[in-house]
């Protein structure tokens, strides 16, 4: 009985069913409604589930609840399992209710999301990334602000010409996000340029320069100079790993130095 | 009293005043006009004015001019007060001149810039960039020049063919800044060959392959090579200050060395 | 004799070829069909084929099979060669099958990665871009799941709104994949936002609000951050170099200083 | 006399008089023809281009020929005075010439360059630019080459599906460049993909997907893989310079060391 639970919970075959099932989410999206392929990757699908279901609970008992939850895959795991249970009943009723379907699909989406115990030194990624984030988090910050605060001036300034684009602050800030990712800013632009000339031909000039200025200065400081600050910042901190070995190792040999000059001092 | 004044200018109330003043401003602009919401996000944005009004008056009683002006926050925060000062008056007037106005707006705006505090290290943050932009001054002003020259060859080339991307060296100067942005330089090439095509269908394929040369050569110095190079610089500037500390440490273990063998030479 | 074949197999002449026969391809897909120009640049390949074909049989002959199939570049002339052989054939039947014709064209993709060859220390690239790929298959590894998973989400919320772009999670994997690039993301947006607002004027309001967080949060994951992570990764490797020179040479010291102390000491 | 000339050549006059001619460049553009304004300019230029001849003359009288042409920035400014002389004729003929009207604008534009003095430390960043360009030079090659390889394979591809986009290999190389700038890649692959469905709907969902992975790939290579590796090369050389830093530093300690040991040891 032993043997069997290791092998049911060993890593191999978790990792298939979880290959498994994410092909039979997958394939059964791809299939057309109604169709038998789509029923048979239903199924598949919801073996995978029991077999989750199944494995969360052999592992609960061979290793205790404390030892369980001790691990952050395995609560992981057991929220997976917790909100697929109500697929488990699917077949059984026709609810067509919409609660219940978005259950359904969160549960599907967050099966996936098991294939990232596929990437090879996660934990290591994940701290990059953190660290990373934690050292950029100013300049993510003060792009947030700065985006804010071109948002509020843009719906001042072009609300009346383009009140689909600059309409609000929260609908300025979306385009302005846009105009921050640089793409298809000269449309947004040429837009209000547009509109500002059939509105008013004769002072459109002014305008049609100062919008211009506008977003030259909101492309530079979001899509060039933000940037690359938050690409320096990255590479900055992904180096200091190397740097700091570096520091210890000459921390240590001054520390030989020191060592050395009192054995001759004494 | 000194109690009330010192929690009255404190950091955390100043902070958030400030935060519920940036979220009457821009609810205020959410509101349709002439509703009760707006009117109740105007009088709040309104108390929130006066309360900085009476913050800086009593920073200056306690600190004194002198010591009060010597901060630079204190400074940015009294020029807001300064410019938000007319908005006190708004009330009592119906004035729709459009220099009022416009400093209204800009009072505004400077009452959102105060958020920019809250953005941790931020004078680290600013050094960062001080630094970093003085670094890459001659990259950008190189940027600057090589985008002049090509708008004035642009306008001289393409000024008869679109003259609403060409017309004249400043028009040309904006397209090129597009095109250094890579946004958008294919559909500005495609247009001149279009024209191009029309105009003169004998002789357009030269023209068409002149056309398609000029903007390889603009992307790549401006969008490529120009990019890649301020980043260079930028992260290049970031990480001096690893590479300093690690010089110290040896310049200081070098140091310790030649200590040591001077001792032993005497 | 010998002094022929060395000529013939000297790296200088076999250049030279290359050249030619890559420029004979190109040519011969410049010039309309049927000319005699086309015909010309036809036989010019063709002799370029019966020369590397030359080639490879005399450098067997002279260095032996073993060591002539050590060399990973004779490898890949050895494939050509193989490839093209039924080009040779090409003017002697006019078949005009699928397959055949398929053949003949890899066959002259390949003689154009010949041209890699020029590339000055082409092993120390390769070397460089599988190290740096190798440090960075984490990131592309989460990418590519990420995008899966929002594919797959995708699908689900805009299958019915939009089938062209989310029809299926492998037609919602490309659009996702355009999202990641950045290119275009706003326009797949605004799509959907269109049809929301078409097929339910009421209720759009949400679900455009929905859409433009996924397609914000797609961009910052996939445009940004990824890109940002790929990159810090990759300059990390490159630099590793030089760091690791400097490990080296300062283990070698603090060595040296070790033993110093303990010849003191004896 | 001397002091006159002394004062006539002086850096602070020529500054000033390259910055005169380059907005007498551009505002001779800007104003419509036939205003008295754009003749003022005009004649404003042709005064620039009287002092800089005369400025060439008296340094070569004063410097001697071999001295003055001794310093780059002279033989640049030689040439420009150069090819500007035809200008001087500008006013006594009115010649309409293709050939004249070219030679009188590449004169204006070469005038321009001069303004290339004002960024600092120039002759450092070209070093910098050079030896980045040397370094990534692989790189870049590699990136053309593969652009050939794909535009041939493009060519052969969808030739007969979108003529305009592939029509010939040197047409396809120029949008294969489009799609490594990843700008406007999905607009060439949706194009395709249309021309696919409309030519032949039955067999086209292959070819749809053929051309998808297509593109993917390109714009990986080209766009992500590309860029990245350029920019990672840039990076490396720039900071080669603290590397080297360190390591000089390091190794005259470890000289140091070796002294002080051959010291104790004798």
């Amino acid at each position: 009985m032993k043997r069997f639970v290791d092998w049911y919970v060993s890593d191999r075959l978790v990792m298939a069913v979880i290959v498994l099932n994410a092909t039979a989410l997958v394939l059964h999206e791809m299939a057309a409604r109604g169709t038998p392929l789509r029923t048979l990757w239903y199924w598949i699908d919801y073996a995978c589930v029991v077999y989750f279901l199944v494995e969360a609970v052999l592992k609960i008992r061979r290793d205790g609840w404390s030892d369980y939850w001790s691990s952050s895959w395995n609560k992981f795991d057991f929220l997976v399992v917790i909100i697929s249970l109500p697929a488990l009943l699917g077949p059984f009723f026709h609810v067509e209710q919409f609660a219940f379907v978005l259950i359904l699909r969160l549960g599907r989406l967050f099966r996936l999301f098991r294939l990232l115990r596929f990437i090879p030194n996660l934990d290591h990624l994940v701290l990059g990334v953190r660290r990373a984030l934690r050292a950029s988090i100013g300049v993510f910050l003060a792009l947030f602000l700065i985006n804010l605060i071109l948002a509020v001036m843009a719906t001042l300034l072009f609300r009346d010409l383009d009140p689909e684009h600059f309409g609000n602050p929260v609908v300025s800030g979306y385009s302005i996000f846009q105009v921050f990712t640089v793409e298809g800013w000269n449309e947004i632009a040429e837009g209000l340029e547009e509109r500002a000339v059939e509105e008013n031909p004769a002072g459109a000039k002014l305008l049609v320069s100062g919008t211009r200025v506008f977003f030259v200065v909101a492309v530079l400081i979001g899509g060039i100079l933000g940037l690359s600050l938050a690409n320096a910042v990255f590479v900055d901190e992904m180096m200091m790993d190397n740097t700091e070995t570096l520091e210890r190792k000459i921390d240590a040999m001054t520390e030989e130095l020191r060592r050395l000059r009192s054995d001759l001092g004494s």
